[in-house]
């Protein structure tokens, strides 16, 4: 039986990486070791490193005034980073509340910086995103922040806010290469990796050159972008083993067709798995409104809730992992991301629409 | 040609650690995943983790009151964590200066607090452990910080500075695990997992209860240890992987007689290596004093500086990788880690015993 894993994240790989991964684990081209045993400063290590940055900045096509860091914390370690990085000497910074990621990064910036929230899906329980035209900017922000995807509650931004020249930032986490994007558009950029590129413990950041170097004398030096930028992530040692199978999931992407194909094929399994929940005359049901439902995370609930548990567990004799919906929405959670093939899509169609007609 | 990996980090792992990685990392006991795709809070990744923090409490006898953390950053971002977490209200910490790394903590921490340098072996050029009866303790520190081994210098302490109430806190990234300690004589101990445990971007923390829950509100969420201990280390996505593997290192060290053999196996590879060194009638020399020379790393010199191109060159061919000294000493450094087999050691002597001959 073919396992189809829908894990938020950490979450599914594409199976010919982890086939590459498994096939060099003892000894990388050669060399005699694996790559967890390579000295980050040894010339196998600093090409695998330079291989991955080239790779990512031409599947993004990254501007030369960017930099890309390697870093380590998660998008939770960002949420005070970006604060104490970007304010350069502003007081207020401008956030955008569209659910539970928002709301952590919003928490967090206001340890460091007042926080204008802009626009709120809070009022229609963070079901869409709110319409550009309501919402209330400062023109004095340090920067405006926004999450592009949330994962919990599946509401993604297909359209990038216009600020004028106020450093737009992105928790992309659970969207990047997912699609292709302008990243001049951009201030900064970061992912925490284990959704869409790699295992956890590694976090992406592109930021332009000219908002870093700015941080107070007194935050931690491993929090000061401009360190890790002038190290080309390598002041400390980096996640090592981590960037290596991000690099092989780059390479992945550019052996398939980049961005371009990966974002049609996206667009494909998504609608696959909505046009199921819709037409299911209510059986299945998700909350957000059409315009601004992921293409990563699908959350749906079954009208009788008290048929989870069997759901579940005819899911999983069927092959079909990692289900249950967040603890804080309940009900299901299909997150299908790029490594998640059309097929595994097709047979978790096929599974719901054999269980409703069962149940239903 | 049998391959010995002599890096000061990341580091050669346990050939049978390596093999059962590459085993499993397709599908984990049968779950039809990879340790990197499965959710940190589904139940097999909870077993993983729990497993991995029961058997490390076993090795080092972690007494009931101490916190075990698994985190990010390495030992740099802990040079930050340690005062902003342990300062407690009080204004002055205690370091002692054994070397590099004693450096860099110190760097750190006058970020955030005055630092009373309480002994250095500046003077001597970092050759020793300064005496304990010439440190000039603080009686009002917060805490004492020491590196219990200089990786680049190769000065380890072989006892354990006394310090009366003021709680102590060691950096033991180089030698944990690779002696048997009395944990509670401490108050905190970390360590980057990239020599002893396990692969990079993972580091272990293990701190008293006691001393966690007083940081200041301006302190960055991810920065203060209490969050971590009250969610267990999944306060947001732990480096998995790492986990897994420095679970795997546990499991090996114990089945392999636990610390009190792994400790009596180094003793017996740094004294074949340092006899070699010493009988070499000066071709080779190690400059630190013998009573504090690191079981870990050994760095010696040639005599003659321009064989080490050669050498190195030699050693490359003989299998013997990554040997060159550190950049601040120059020479080299043979790091011998727990993975480090005698055979790797008595290989080692064999060459440089060869090599001094060919060219003494």
């Amino acid at each position: 039986m073919t396992i189809y894993n829908f894990s938020a994240g950490p979450a599914v790989l594409p199976h010919e990486v982890l086939q590459q991964a498994r096939e060099e684990l003892l000894d990388w081209h050669g060399s005699g070791m694996s790559v967890m045993e390579m000295s980050h400063r040894g010339k196998e290590f600093m090409g695998i490193a330079a291989a991955a940055e080239s790779d990512l900045r031409g599947l993004l096509a990254i501007p030369t005034n960017y930099k890309v860091l390697f870093l380590q914390g998660g998008a939770h370690l960002q949420f005070a980073m970006i604060p104490l990085n970007l304010l350069r000497g502003k007081s207020s910074a401008d956030y955008v509340n569209t659910g539970e990621w928002s709301k952590k990064a919003i928490a967090e910036a206001k340890k460091f910086s007042n926080v204008n929230i802009v626009a709120s899906g809070a009022d229609k329980n963070f079901i869409n995103v709110p319409a550009f035209d309501t919402w209330q900017c400062d023109p004095n922000a340090a920067y405006l922040h926004y999450t592009s995807n949330e994962t919990i509650g599946g509401v993604e931004f297909n359209w990038v806010p216009e600020t004028g020249g106020i450093p737009l930032v992105a928790d992309m986490s659970s969207n990047i290469i997912s699609r292709q994007i302008d990243v001049s558009k951009y201030g900064l950029i970061y992912a925490g990796a284990q959704k869409n590129i790699g295992p956890a413990g590694l976090c992406i950041v592109i930021v332009r050159e000219d908002l870093i170097g700015h941080v107070s004398p007194s935050t931690p030096t491993m929090l000061d972008y401009k360190i890790h930028a002038d190290n080309e992530s390598m002041y400390n040692t980096p996640p090592t083993y981590g960037i290596y199978m991000a690099g092989l999931v780059f390479q992945w992407l550019k052996r398939n067709g980049g961005l371009a194909q990966m974002e049609q094929t996206n667009i494909s399994k998504a609608n696959l798995l909505y046009q199921a929940i819709d037409a299911s005359n209510g059986f299945y049901n998700c909350p957000v409104v059409k315009s601004d439902r992921s293409r990563m995370n699908v959350p749906f609930t079954l009208k009788d809730a008290s048929l989870d548990g069997e759901f579940l567990k005819q899911a999983d004799t069927h092959g079909l992992l990692q289900l249950k919906g967040h603890r804080s929405v309940g009900g299901m959670r299909a997150s299908i991301y790029n490594a998640m093939p059309l097929e595994g899509v097709q047979t978790l169609v096929d599974f719901i629409t054999h269980f409703a007609k069962q149940h239903g």
